[in-house]
């Protein structure tokens, strides 16, 4: 690692970094220091089944919300890595699910992104259970208190850097009832989601306020709940 | 709004949705409910400049992490919204910047979603400086402790909904340097990044821990900073 941080310092100056001192540094120096710049992001577990039976789950950090209307998701799959067992049940069954992390189990969900064979489920790998609702063939983590179960739409290639870009449709939502306000947003803080940022830091949240729809003629005012 | 939940708890049983009860959601309660699920999200301010010279800045909750090497950020543009300025200055430039959010300005940040003219610069409108480093022609966020400058690299049109992913190359970064670590993880919480949920809910983040790589023979620990 010092090696590494000497390169930095090398061209290092006052935090600043261009596109060649990025790319003179070591690989997992890259890795770490590039995924950090995206700010805070989603974190989930996606569950899969294979037409054998054997069940899947992954950790994700690219849920990305595509539309309400209809309901779509999108997320990032490495076809190189263990998340290659996501996209071809999926693109077998058509059909996933999309759970939330919880401060409680968030050192399960990470191990979910080590290397366990083909026919390893990693509900039972990792120790987090099952459960299978509304006729889905993909499984459900009961320990999720946000759980989405959804259905294959679109799986798009991404030429850049060979990731792909696969788009769903939500079919069923489970949340906490108390989390849901009038107007339909769902309290995630309240619900126990936690967050992530880089490959491996995990964070939970503090709500600093909702704000009022944009107005040219006036700035937001705080929205009481 | 009394109606709109009247409407989901005819149909919603301790929290379970399907898609049917989504479908039939009043349009504002779905597009609130919808965009709560994928869990926190990214804050960022894109800042782009048109030919003429007139600076946009527009927040987005979709940035996505696409790849290191190279360098590769994506996000997610609706081109029938506010976003529309943001992709035709990028298109007609090649530039941008990517600048996080601080909680001492996200109403600020917040208020960049309001309709301006045409030829009104939301730096202006919202009161943040603009600030042009490395002779790109995109303006940073002056505030921003995290910045990115990037290079358009690919339009990718998501057929399902009529939205766009946006692929860009980042060229510079701006980060403090007290908030890097060793192995290049780039601590956002000492940045004072903040998150987002829901299309309108600002948080702020706590650590919880960094975990380390995730290995099939045994479960992760804590990495000590």
């Amino acid at each position: 690692m010092r090696l590494d941080l000497d390169i930095w310092h090398m061209t290092n100056h006052n935090g600043i970094f261009s596109l060649n001192d990025i790319l003179k540094a070591e690989s997992r120096f890259r890795t770490t220091f590039i995924n950090s710049l995206g700010g805070f992001k989603s974190l989930a577990l996606i569950g899969t089944r294979n037409k054998k039976g054997v069940t899947n789950l992954a950790v994700f950090n690219s849920v990305v919300h595509l539309g309400a209307s209809p309901p779509l998701i999108g997320f990032i799959v490495r076809p190189d890595s263990v998340e290659r067992h996501t996209l071809s049940n999926i693109l077998e069954t058509g059909e996933l699910t999309i759970n939330h992390v919880q401060e409680d189990f968030f050192e399960r969900a990470h191990q979910t992104s080590a290397r366990y064979p083909d026919d390893v489920s990693e509900f039972d790998a990792v120790g987090l259970t099952e459960e299978f609702r509304f006729g889905m063939y993909a499984p459900f983590v009961k320990e999720s208190s946000v759980k989405i179960g959804a259905a294959f739409r679109q799986r798009i290639d991404i030429a850049e850097n060979g990731t792909v870009m696969i788009v769903v449709k939500i079919k069923y939502v489970c949340v906490p009832e108390n989390t849901i306000q009038p107007d339909g947003y769902v309290d995630l803080h309240k619900a126990g989601t936690i967050t992530c940022s880089g490959i491996d830091s995990y964070h939970r949240t503090e709500p600093i306020a909702r704000l009022t729809y944009a107005k040219a003629d006036r700035m937001p005012d705080i929205i009481k709940s």
